[in-house]
C-alpha cells in the first residue's frame, strides 16, 4: 500500500512517499522524501503538490496522505473549519485550509492532525509505544507540545491537549518569572530551549553535562510529568525533541517523577516500577513523518 | 435485568438491586436499597451478601454486582490482587479482596472500579455526560478524587487517575501550607473540605455566601481544572462531592478556567463556549450506587 505523508513544520514541510504494510504491523519503506520550505501557503501547498504527483508517475497512486502539522489547528470533524491551520502569528499562514486543499488537489482522503499527535501515532504503530495503549508523547524543543494516547486511541476531546502549557506549582530556588507570551511560567515558558537559553544567558545545547541547569530541568519536567501521570495515568513518556534527548534527561527525569509522586500510586511508586518510565522515542529524526504516515494508515483500516 | 450494586464507602456500604434496561438507555429503576456500616470485612461482607441473597428471592438473581470502592485499590485485571482495597490506613482493611469475595459468594460477574469511576459511568450513561465521550468526573469533599473518560471510555492506564493530588501553581496571595500528608498543597491539601476548615477555622458548610474563602476556592479549582483540560482535552467537568455542590461554585469555576486558559484553546476560548463546561452532576445523592449499577451493566452489554 503507498502511503504519501507530510510533516507541516514552521520552516520546512517535509515530504514522503511510504509502503507500508496494510496490517501496520512493520514499519513502513520510505521510497522517496524531499522538503519544501514554508513561504507562502500558495507556493508551498504547490511545491508539496507537484512532488506527490511526480512520485505517483513512479510508485502508482497513494491511498491516502497523512499530514501532521504546526499549530493552531482545527481538528473537530464537524467544524467548517477542520483541517485548518487557525490563530497562527505566522504570516500569510492564518486561517490556512491544508486538508481540504490537498484532499481536492490530490483527490485523495486525508488525515489530519498535530505534528505531536501524528508523532505520537508513529511511536504507538511502530515505535517505543507499540502495544502500549495509554501513554504521552512530548517533545520538549523550541516548544514544549504532547499527545496522549488512551485506551489505544489518540485523545481528541474538546480540541487537542496543550501538555506544554499547565502550571506546576514552583521550585522554591527557581524565581525565573518564564517566557510564554500567554502564561508567563508554565512549563513552556519555564523549561522550553528558549526558556533554558533565556533563563542561564547560555544555549541548552551548549550548557555542560553537570551544570545546574540539567538538574533544575529535569526537577520542573518530572512535575509536570508526574501531574500528566495523575490526570491520565500513563504507562509510558515518551520524551524527544531538542531538549528531551539530552542523552540521560529521561532517565533522570524518571526517578524524579517517583519523588513527586510522593508514594501516593502504588502500582507506580513499587519499586523499580519507574525504571523507563520516561523513554527516548525510538522512531528518531523521521518519528514526524513517519507518524504522519501512520495517521493515513490509520485512515485507510479504521 | 436485575442488577445488584455496592457503593463501597469508608463509613458505609450502600447496596441496591436495580432494574435496568439492558440497553442502558433508560435510567435503572431502584427495586431495594439498604446500607451496612463498615466495621470488619468480615462482618460488613457478610451482612451485604446477605441482603443481595435476600433480595435474589424476591425479585430474581441478579446478572451481575458493580462494586464503586473508597481506595486504593487495585484494578489491574492482570493483578492477582484485582479486586482488592489494598494499602488502606483503614484498621482491618488493608489487602481486603472485595471483589473475589462477592464474585465466589454470589456466584455472580463483578465490575469494581473506584467510587469516582462508578459514579463517572452514571453520569455518563444516565446523566449529565450522556453523549460526551471526554470529560472528567471530580468530587470536592473530604477529599478531591476524579475519573476521566476519553473517547467514550473510562481511563485506567497503569493505575487509574488521581486527578485531587496534582500540583498547581500556587496564588500569590494564598500562603496556606495545605493539610495533604503526601504532599502538602497538592489540590486536596489545599481546597478540600478539611482545607477549607483548617485555613479558615470555619467548616465550608458554615462559611456564608460573599466569604472570601469561596473566591479563592474557585481560582484553585479552575487553575487544576485548566490543567485537566490542557493534559486530556475533555468537553466537560462534571463537579460534585460536598464542596463541590456548594450552589453558584460551578458557574463561577467555569468562567475562571477561561481566565486560566488565557486565550490558549481557541476552541474553549471562544464567546460562550466555557459556559456550562463546569456543571453539577444530575444524578444527585444516589450518584456513587446507580455508577456502580452502571458499571455492572457495561459488564453485562460489553
Amino acid at each position: 500500500m503507498i502511503i504519501a505523508a507530510i510533516e507541516a513544520g514552521g520552516t520546512k514541510f517535509v515530504l514522503g512517499i511510504y509502503r507500508a504494510d496494510c496490517l501496520g504491523d512493520k514499519a513502513p519503506e520510505l521510497l522517496a522524501r524531499s522538503t519544501v520550505p514554508t513561504t507562502s501557503p500558495e507556493e508551498t501547498l504547490s511545491l508539496s503538490a507537484g512532488f506527490f504527483e511526480a512520485e505517483a508517475e513512479k510508485h502508482g497512486k497513494a491511498e491516502a496522505l497523512g499530514i501532521g502539522s504546526f499549530g493552531p489547528v482545527e481538528l473537530q470533524i464537524s467544524s467548517p473549519e477542520w483541517g485548518w491551520i487557525t490563530a497562527t502569528p505566522k504570516p500569510g499562514w492564518r486561517n490556512t485550509d491544508i486538508a481540504g486543499w490537498f484532499r481536492r488537489r490530490l483527490a485523495l482522503p486525508v488525515a489530519f492532525d498535530t505534528d505531536v499527535n501524528a508523532a505520537a501515532c508513529g511511536e504507538h504503530l511502530w515505535g517505543r509505544a507499540r502495544g502500549v495503549d495509554n501513554f504521552v508523547y512530548i517533545t520538549v524543543g523550541t516548544g514544549i507540545g504532547g499527545g496522549l494516547f488512551c485506551g489505544g486511541n489518540l485523545v481528541h476531546g474538546l480540541a487537542h491537549p496543550e501538555l506544554g502549557h499547565i502550571l506546576s506549582k514552583r521550585f522554591p530556588d527557581d524565581s525565573f518569572e518564564g517566557i510564554c507570551p500567554y502564561h508567563g511560567d508554565c512549563l513552556e515558558g519555564l523549561a522550553s530551549g528558549p526558556a533554558i537559553a533565556n533563563r542561564w544567558g547560555i544555549k541548552a545545547e551548549d550548557l555542560p553535562e553537570g551544570h545546574p541547569a540539567w538538574d533544575l530541568e529535569a526537577r520542573i519536567l518530572a512535575r509536570a510529568f508526574a501531574t500528566y501521570a495523575l490526570v491520565a495515568s500513563p504507562e509510558l513518556i515518551i520524551l524527544g525533541g531538542g531538549v528531551g534527548l539530552r542523552p540521560g534527561l529521561a532517565e533522570k527525569v524518571s526517578l524524579l517523577v517517583g519523588k513527586e509522586l510522593a508514594g501516593y500510586i502504588p502500582a507506580m511508586t513499587r519499586p523499580g516500577r519507574l525504571e523507563g518510565f520516561v523513554a527516548r522515542p525510538s522512531l528518531g529524526g523521521e518519528a514526524g513523518l513517519a507518524g504522519s504516515a501512520a495517521l493515513a494508515l490509520r485512515l485507510c483500516t479504521e
